[in-house]
């Protein structure tokens, strides 16, 4: 199943609209090549409409917005809807400033997203944002949903108990095998309240839509240790729900598994003077060589 | 004669401003200092004028434009022309939107260029711009220059026969064995009517001033897997043409013959396992590695 | 003592705020983690205080400058000195345009740097904004000191002695054996005048406050065919500062130790078709491979 997926985003080739952060374009360039689609990033409100209307799917991933991207956001977005364009959001560092907590706000108000990829804590803080503020909260001490509406939170008193590591998650929030039925159940609840698909990546990886889950056990623990996987991995789910339009679900799962098995190739070419930047490019390289059959074969997953 | 010119970069190892796009713009700066030149980005306009002043030639490149930096392109290409600099432009998927159409041609009109290089279908939108359209039609079914003018084409309803890929070419715009004379003679009327050297990379490259044409045989398909190998290539152009102020032919075929080559020597290095993104190093480290006389025996290219 | 400081980056992993350029803003995210710490780049003014607030420290690089994140660096810079977060200062090309110059000397004004990192055009060109101007001037031809002090510099009438390689440094200015006792005494100077520690890198960097200063042989000449081994090397230092406190002289003289090191062993490495390119992933993973016994062994420097 999920090697159908890249087969049609190696068939299709789709062009991608990316409006990203500058932090890891590049990357998100090479790996959107990679995976057999075609990127452009473009981020001026005098263009993305356009730019939008040109290409067949859209990726928004907040990383490093500003004032004037923010708002090519929103009319890229709207744009996309009303082509039918799939959309994907990555809401980076949602959580960590209010301009950030807002965006992300006002971009599920005003857009209709396809998927949406963050880590847990990111994911949390949106649906926190969503009013999913009880069944968000996992079994944990401090759950981000407790500490009220994200549109209450103007100042960052509680700083410190929220995405601690910046943009990374809060080593709290951590889907483990313990809290794996609970994590999957809000998925699926926030996918309902959304309509989009949700990817809560790290270790154990879920993709759920209202009803099923994917629980995805692919990856590398040093993946982390790489600047803008994450991202990469945005840009990648763009243009697998692009070229397979009517299943986004499997088209998110097989990005995702795409990904994680990605770095598990990568971290076996690794030597010991290896380190972050090579496994970086062996990383790319690994998605520029995985076949469908690569990927049926290495996909570890189930299904819940 | 061509090695000359990249005996003279590593001689005289000019300064080189560019105003470029932030999704490659690393790998502009590194291939920069790889063929021996120095660069320096900087697009804010209460310095781009000072920075042109330091710099020997200039680089501008529109890949993601916006109207902060636009306005400081006309001031950077401007400060370039008064101080008689080589200037260069690489219009990146002009005719994609309206902002990047307006933009090009604004630059056309207020900047004089040394050399433009672009693909095909750039390179046949900025002609249709300035009334080559009928010079400019290479015989082919779907003619940009026949859509009108682009000063007409404030919508983009007939988007999808414009630049499909976005950046990249139009695959039925592409020079082959059968339309090469035709490219060559248009790229000959286009460079008549700016004055600019023009070079049109793709399977074949054309690098023409108005009466003569090198026609280059180097590089390797997978090039186009790598996001940016077009903008390195402008940037090793304005570093070619700055260090070889009186033959800026040469310098722009010698720019256009080391960077195919370079797509040569770095894929015969390519491990099974490698992809795109090793490949993109590779071709920085085979420039940094050319000498002149290796540039001399690699050229593949025929004069018309 | 340099490997205790690496061992507490390891060990604390601090968050660190980098308000950077966008030609190097990727390796320096890459190198930041692999140094052991994290990174978050934000650079809008509607959330840099919010970012510097969660983080534990700042790095401040003035690469490619705009009028929007110029204002960004004030507040942020402003907020961590009011968090008594570490901050440091790279003043890339100051000098090179007067926009440059006025921020640089403005951040000086407003802002409190725990350590300033550059190399000795950068650093010469700061220390004359600050009234250095005779103790800033090194036994040579042509020193910027002596062209009057910036602030009267508008225009740009002397250009081609101010850093003519833009924004390398100048070679007239390089410090060298002879002038090295010189150098040390002007470093000093400019610590004591403005409290921070003074990093001046090239063939031997200089790493003082304002009565001890560690003088560093670690570093390969190949390393300035990288683009941004300057940015990787103050977010590096901004990652070691901020881990030790109490050490400033000595987290900074560990961070330009390990970077020189890592020049070195990555250079080791290289094979005869490597360049820049490869060289650059190398030394990112041969800080990533670093351990504080490495380092320790591995630093070449004297205390003046």
């Amino acid at each position: 199943m999920l090697d159908k997926m890249l087969e049609n985003v190696r068939k299709k080739s789709p062009l991608i609209h990316n409006i990203t952060n500058y932090v890891t374009v590049n990357d998100c360039a090479n790996i959107t090549i990679a995976c057999g689609a075609a990127p452009i990033m473009a981020d001026d409100d005098g263009e993305v409409a356009e730019i939008t209307g040109i290409c067949a799917g859209l990726n928004i991933n907040i990383g490093t917005l500003n004032s004037r991207t923010i708002k090519s956001m929103l009319i890229a977005g709207k744009t996309a809807n009303e082509l039918k364009h799939p959309v994907v959001l990555d809401p980076v560092g949602v959580g960590v400033s209010k301009l950030r907590t807002d965006t992300a706000k006002k971009l599920l108000e005003e857009v209709k997203f396809t998927a949406i990829r963050g880590n847990i804590s990111e994911i949390k803080t949106l649906a926190a944002g969503v009013g999913l503020a009880d069944s968000g909260c996992l079994a944990e001490k401090r759950c981000l949903a407790e500490k009220g509406s994200l549109a209450e939170k103007g100042s960052f008193a509680e700083k410190g108990s929220l995405a601690p590591k910046g943009v990374d998650a809060n080593t709290s929030d951590k889907v483990t095998k313990e809290n794996l039925a609970a994590a999957v159940s809000f998925a699926k609840d926030f996918s309902a309240k959304t309509g989009a698909v949700i990817a809560i990546t790290g270790a154990i990886d879920i993709v759920a839509d209202s009803s099923k889950a994917y629980c995805i056990y692919n990856g590398h623990p040093d993946m982390s240790s790489i600047t803008g996987t994450g991202c990469q991995l945005s840009s990648l789910t763009a243009a697998f729900v692009t070229a397979n339009p009517d299943s986004p679900l499997e088209a998110t799962a097989a990005a995702v598994a795409a990904m994680g098995y990605a770095g598990e190739i990568a971290h076996e070419r690794l030597t010991p003077l290896d380190g972050n930047s090579t496994y970086r490019n062996y990383i790319i390289d690994a998605i520029y060589n995985m076949t469908p059959e690569m990927l049926a074969k290495g996909a570890k997953y189930e299904v819940r």
